[in-house]
This record gives structure tokens, sequence and C-alpha cells, in this order.
């Protein structure tokens, strides 16, 4: 009677069935998404270690999730449940190389083997003792995971495109915010609302330029060239064309979840911001966000003016995004009515369904955008 | 590309299809009742010139309703969701003769045409960015709405019967309790309880006194006539008849939501309460109630006395309210079980009931009574 | 219209109708059981008589119950919702032999009898005016109540086995948990968690003796029998065995929610805790403990020390047991992996099912068990 099984038919311990009870898919319209073969940023490496012996709880797609850091270093992630009464393990501590839970003491490995099960004279692995255990990647500081349990990965995790780059000074910071990716990635590359919500911190409303936007969109990514636009009013805009001018500006979204914000002037002026957006449940994501720029000043004049405009733009954000999902769960779904002015919203929509139904390839894809198309914005 | 849609199938803007996600109907069986072609209460006028640039948010029968009026004095009401991306207008502020969604800027009018998209090089008006509306009415210092959006309404708002009398002093509060419009008409309309409930502050339980009770419903209304009732005790029973006596009593029930309670003695002394409810959801109520008196005592003598008194009695029916919901919905449902006692509950359920199969004709129904039926109360 | 009901159809008020609406049955797999055949703990006396004219408000698997004493010391037990208009009657207050509803006075007997509708000309009484009532007894200072509403009792309520003994000293003290009656006995009887959940307080871990359990199983009970299980460390095992030795310990669960531990060394010396289990709704369970110690030490000294630890060790289960109810919701139901080593779990479970079906006697079962095994367990 090793490995005993209750008398009454026990769900399989499979992640499957456990979403499938999980709050994910509000009723009604949603624009949230499942993209499960890819990576998400779950945290830094920082808040990882200053947990010390305790490990961290957070979640994906609404999965309960565990990652711990052992005394070799090695960093798991396993389900967030301890097989033998389903407390979570996250409850329990780092011991040696194992993560043990803190009501009957049964320690598993980073692969999610049990290695121990206290009091018992048998072995201490089971197939029925085993978690499932998530892919995991140190990368740029930060703790990435794959949302599929128990596969090896087809692709590896997004690197920050300027974070890398020497000539480049960059900061990183954390949220978490009320929305589904789609929402809150729109909203990241959004131009038009920056006159309203941001109202005298960025764009000013009643802007009399006509620019022209180009939409692109190839099988992993799309994004919106502007051209023409002048310099955008604010600290910014100062800091990056202190003679004003017309800039270069791109918005993209990568899938599974980046989003790339990149201003320039000429060869040596250029603020990108880019964030990893993580989907905790269908309608709360974590937003890792990192700022690069190269500026003709110095970086000890620009950070310190930089930081808190991006947190107070940042803030204004996350209120109206928490409204936006507040409403909608009062309404019992979305009703969006777009105009040619949400130029990435329903691309961003269209890749993650196309994601969802695993319909896209695995490596970057270098041909022809699949759509191009051009419309006039008054800024 | 004009008024592009996501490419993900979206839920119709109706209120009908936004209803149908609310949670509307409690499961099991209910008395809460749906009129929809009837005029409701949403706020008194003062509440939205206090907002000034704000605009009000509320509820109909669960419909969020945004309430603004305009620089021009135009009052308007639309639901409560601006058609781009789903934010509460209510968030939003007034800006001239429209009112402004906060995140994008998109602007209506009164009649819930959009006006102006900011950034946009195209026209703002087009069907899939209209609001609903809801016809709204200014009358005796308070708004009205009709719940049914987009349609011309079939009657008028109800006249404070006494309100307008110059005879009568008159004075209004509004406030909110749970429970459904027929449980909190019942209960204002209701004698029996004022004996247990309200111990102390109106009637006392044991009365020996056997009066007669005649009961009668027409299409739009139903009444109580007490028969022999004496003097009721405590401050309001001295002010209405100093020297006892046997007073006049109806109480009555108007579609879809007014209560009228009405004590008389001879022809100088009268003191009447009304109240409109609003099915703010299925069982929470807005009520806004108005004493009307007249007496041979000065206005200034009683008002001080009659006020407190109200709210005093008030703040028990709110609280026995309270706790109805809560027990009906640890059931599940209702389960009541009536006598000849309860007047009018059963009455107003057969109204409500009527009302909401559309049933009842448009105009005060002036005939013989579809019902009448007598009985004896101790009181 | 003695009995008028209300023109819309009305649920039957039976407690199946009830609990059918009721959050009883948790989605997906779950421990929790409905054994409605048998009595159950709902408070002390003293609780009841501290309350003076209060009732007491309780459930039992989720249905709300009013416990009260009238002045002739009558205790009754009614299902805690008036027929009339539903307000929960805990609200009401006793009145002589009767408890009184606080809306409009109706007042029902211990029976559940309605005996008073202040007002009514006609009689009190009715059969849509009586409301359910459910068998109730005074034992060992203890309210107990038979979970099925209407029947005479086909048992009698559990003894408490030393309580009644006066060579022992008992105290007896009551808690509220989060978990299934399952879960909370399981945690009562298990060893293994004692070294790493009570880690300090009463088992250490890595003890190194091998020990025999015997489990048997009878149509009413199950037990593990600890054969040559050393003093447990911990100022328990010093009270018990000052000299060391091997102890005689006894697990047991007796339908349908009691525990017993029994620590016993020769003749004299004796602890043991038995806890009455009352299932308030699916996952959430009333613990009332009973310690009953007879040792050759003082009870002036060994009570001061005991209930401390006691007190200690429950805090630390209760916080486990919160857990793990809480993340069986997250993954929408139980997803355990038993061992040996969880000795009476999966019999506790066994037991329940069937007495869930009806199929125990009605006496003790003085047979042979219907199971019995033996396995080691290092301790």
């Amino acid at each position: 009677m090793d490995d005993a099984r209750d008398p009454a038919p026990r769900s399989e311990p499979s992640a499957e069935a456990a979403r499938r009870h999980l709050p994910l898919a509000p009723t009604g319209n949603s624009s949230a998404a499942r993209v499960l073969d890819d990576w998400y940023v779950v945290c830094t490496l920082r808040e990882l270690q200053a947990l010390g012996e305790r490990p961290l709880a957070t979640q994906l797609h609404g999965t309960p999730i565990v990652v711990f850091r052992n005394r070799a270093g090695e960093v798991g992630a396993l389900l967030d449940r301890c097989p033998h009464r389903n407390v979570p393990l996250s409850d329990g501590s780092v011991d040696g190389a194992l993560l043990r839970c803190g009501y009957h003491g049964w320690a598993f490995d980073t692969e999610g083997e049990c290695r121990e099960v206290p009091s018992l004279c048998g072995q201490a692995e089971g197939k029925a003792r085993t978690v499932q255990r998530f892919a995991c990647r140190e990368q740029d500081g930060l703790v990435w995971v794959y949302a599929t349990p128990e596969v090896e990965p087809v692709r590896e995790p997004y690197v920050f495109r300027w974070m890398r780059d020497s000539a480049f000074h960059s900061g990183m910071e954390s949220f978490e915010v009320e929305g589904t990716v789609h929402a809150v990635a729109e909203n990241a590359l959004d131009v038009p609302h920056t006159a309203f919500l941001h109202k005298g911190l960025f764009r000013k409303a009643g802007g009399g330029n006509e620019i022209e936007v180009v939409v692109r969109r190839w099988r992993d990514r799309a994004e919106a060239e502007y051209i023409g636009e002048p310099r955008p009013p604010g600290l910014a805009g100062r800091f990056l064309a202190p003679g004003g001018g017309v800039v270069q500006h791109f918005d993209r979204f990568v899938l599974p979840s980046i989003t790339e914000v990149e201003y320039r002037l000429g060869e040596r002026s250029q603020i990108c911001t880019v964030s990893a957006l993580t989907p905790l449940t269908a309608t709360r994501t974590r937003l890792t966000a990192v700022i690069s720029f190269r500026l003709p000043l110095p970086s000890a004049v620009v950070s310190p003016v930089l930081g808190p405009v991006a947190r107070a733009i940042f803030k204004q954000d996350a209120e109206v995004l928490k409204r936006q999902v507040e409403s909608i769960e009062r309404f019992g779904g979305e009703a969006f009515a777009s105009t040619e002015l949400d130029a990435l919203g329903p691309q961003i929509l269209r890749l993650l369904r196309q994601a969802e139904r695993g319909e896209r390839g695995v490596g970057r894809d270098e041909g022809e955008p699949a759509h191009e198309h051009r419309f006039k914005m008054r800024i």
C-alpha cells in the first residue's frame, strides 16, 4: 500500500484539469488570451534572493506556481500544491536542495520529484507524489517561467533590446495592474489617450499636426511607425530633442506579451521603454518595465527626472485599466468599438488569437509583413 | 477603416444584452420585478448640481447609468460605458455641451451621439460610437429617468400628491436600502409590524380594538382603507389628533413603485408620507420620501419633532429589510407565508407582475376596482 | 383568506429544498460529507444561558438554525427563518415559552408551532406558519442537535468517554476552523505532521524508531494502534511518562464526527483528547475538545501547562487547515495522494461515505473489524 489513494476518485493532478476550474475565462466577450507555449517573467532574481529560505508564490494564467532557489543556486518552478494534502508549497521552506512542505514535511527537488516523505519506511519517490514542474530561466536579472508544465520549451525568453547595449543607461521597475495582457499592451502602445489621461505630463490635447501612421503585422509581432511626428511636449520630449524637430517613433508588440516604445532623434538621442507583461490571471497582469536611453546629457541628470514622470504616467494608466476591468465585469463582457486610431489594439488581439491556436512559427518572422495599412492622425 | 471593429466578435451594445449578464435575477423564488416602461427617481437636482463638472453614476434595474447636466443646463442620462474601450463615462467630465470620457477623450451629447474623437481625421459620429440614452425629466426638484433606453415614454413621471399644494408643508429625504421594491413598498405600507419593530416609536403591541380594513385593487394601484382606527400613539398621533378620536387612514401603492400613507382627522389635520422607490438592482432600492402635513400647529414646532422620529423609524426598517435580503440569499429564494393581515403585499406583487407583462393601461384607472375584499384587524 | 399565500408560486419550506440552494457542495472532488441522521454539538449550555433573552444563531451542514432556551428551561432548535417574511428568527427574542420574531411579532414554541400572530383575529396556528424543528438534547453541558429536521432520532448523542469518570480531570474548549470534518478529523488523528507543523511543541523530526501500526475499521468507527511507541518528547510526554518508556497509544474516529486520541502508561497515567466536530458548512467546522487526564501529579500543576501547549498546537493546525481549504478552492477540488502513513484519513472517508448512504447500523458494532492492516512507521 505504498502509493495508496483515497477511496474517493481523485482528479488527475494535471495543470490542465486544475486550470479548468480556475476563474480564467470571464463570461462574455473578452480579449483575455492564453498563450501557453512561451516564457513570462515571474519575478526579479533580487526578489527571490531577498526571501531567503522562503519560496515565492505567484501565478501564470491563474495557475498557482511556487518559485524557489535552493542552496546550490538552482531555481525551480513547481505547481503550488503539495500532492499529499494540497496545501501550498509556497507556505513551506527551502531545505538544502529541496523545497519542503510545512504540513507533513514532504520535500521536492527542482524537477518536482518527491525526495523525502518523513516517517515513511519505503521509498519517497512515486508518480502520484510528483509535482508538475515548469521550465525556468534566469536572464537579465529576471526569472522567466515557461507557461506549459512538463515540456521542453520550443523558444527562448525575450531579450530586452537595448538593455545589454552599453551605449544605453537602463532602469527596471515592476508593477501589478488590473487588466488583460491585451488591454495593458494596447494602453502601453496607444498614442491618442496620452493627451487626455496624461494631460500635462505627456502630450497635450488639440494638437494640429496631421501625421502619417504605417501599421505592419508579421506572424510574431506588429508595429506602428509614426512619420513626421513633432517632438512630444513634456520633459521626456525636451531631453530627447532639446531643439525640437521631427522624431522617429515606433510602437511594437512582440508575442507573447512584449511592448516596445522607441523614440529616436538622429544617431545619438534615443529613449526606449520595453515592458514584459505576465498574465497572472485573465485580468491581472504583472508589468516589468525597462527604460533605456542614450542622450547627449549625463544620466545623473536624466534619471532623477525621467523616473518620477514615468511613475506618475504609470499610476494614471493603472487606475484607468482597473476601471476598465470593473466596468467590463459589470457588463459581463467587452463591447469595444475601434477606430483607425486604435492602430495596434486589433493587431495585438489577432496575434494573440493566432498564438493561442498555435498558428505562429517558432523563430522571428523575417519576411514581408502579412498586413500593412496607412492612415492619418491629428497630433 | 473608419468604424473598425476588433476582429473578435463583439456583443451588441444593447442594454438588453448588457442586462442579461447582470446579477438581476436572484436564483429561486423572488419578488424582484423589472418594470421597464416607467419613470424612476435617480437623484435630486441639487445632488447633480453639487457635482459641478463631474457626472453622477447610478443604476436602474442593475444597468449602470450616467446622469449629467451640461453647461446649457440640459440633463442627459446615458448607459455608463464608453463604446470605445468600455470605461465608465461617469469617470469623465462635463465639457461644454458634452460629456467627455477620461481615457481617450471621446465626447457625447445628451442624446448619446458621439461628437468628438480626438486625433481622428474623419468624422466623429458613427452608429457603433453612439451610447444608449434614457429619457430624462426634471420635476419637483428631482431627476427622473425612464427605464427603457431609446424609446419615447408612454407616460409621465408620478406627481407627488401633496407637495405642490401650498396648504401643506413638505420635506424630502433620500436613502438607499437593501430590499426589492416589493419588500420596501410592503414594509412602508404595513401596519402590524409597527407595534413590534417600532415599539415605543409608533404603535404599541397588544391593542384591543378590532377595526375593519377594505382592500381594493385597480389596474394601476391598490389601497387599504382602515375604518374605525383610533389615533395612533406616539408624537405623530398626538400632532394629528391632540384630542384623540378616530382617524381616516389610507395606504396606497401606485405603479411602478410609489407608496402613499395618508392620515387625516377632519378637514384641517393631515399627515402624508409618499415614497418613490427606485430599483437600483434587484435587491437594492433608493427611497425618496416626501412627508407633507397640514396641522393646526406651526410647522416650526412640528418639523423638528417629526424629522427625527421618521428617521429613527426608517433606520429600524432599513435594518430589518437588510436582514430579510441576507436571509433570503442564504436560503436561495423567498418562501413567504402570508395572512390576511398582509393587506397590500400580495396585491403589490400582482400589480408588479402584470406591469412586467405589459398588462396595465397607460392612464389612471378610473373604473371600479378589479378586486375588493374586507377583513378585521386587532389594533 | 386565513392562510393566504402570495400569488407567486412559493418554494416549499422544507429543509431539503432550502439546502439545495446552499453552497454546501464545493465543485470538484471533495471530502465534505453530509451525514444527516446523527447528533452534533451546536453550543455549550453556558453560551446559551449567557445570551439571556437572545437566541443563538448557528448552522448545521449550511442550514441556518436558531437555538433558544425558553423561560421554562426547555431548549428548542428551529430552522432560522420566520415563515412569514423570512427574516432570521435569531434576530428575535425569547418571550416566556415562545421565540418571537422581531419584524411582525410572530411567536413559536420549541416544536416550531406558531402560537401568536399579533393583530390577527383568527387562530395563529397553521401548517404554512410552522417552522421546521430539530431534535435537541442537553448532555455533558452541551447542546446537541440532530441534523435531520422533523424526525425522531434513531440514536443518542456521543458520550465523552473519560469526562464522566471521576478519576479524570477534564477541561473543555471550543473553536471554529476552516476545513471539512474529514480534514479536521484526519489532522487531529495524524501522527507524522506533528514533527513538522508542531516542531518543538510535540514530536521532533528524524526520529529513528521503527514502530508498528495496526489499523482497524468497524461499521461505526476506525482506530490506529501504535505498538512500541517511545514516550513523545515535549511536556505532555514528560507528564505522562516522567521516566520515559513505551506508551500505549490509540487514535480513533467514531461516526459521525468524533476523534479520540488516547495515551496511556500503565494503570495510573493517561492523557486523552476527544473532539466532537460539527459541520457548520461543508468547509467550516466547530471543534469541541475535551482533554481528560489522570496522572500521578496534582491537576493544579498539570492544567496550567497542558492548556497553553494544547492551544499553541491547535493554532498551528487551524492555520494549516485554513490554507488547505483555500488551496483546494483555488484548484477547484481536492487531489490527495495518500501513503500508508495516512493511517486513518482514507478510513474516515470510507466511514463518512457509508454513513451518507445510510449503510451503517444503529448501535455500536461489537463484531470483528471489517478491515485490518499493519504497517511500519519511523518515529
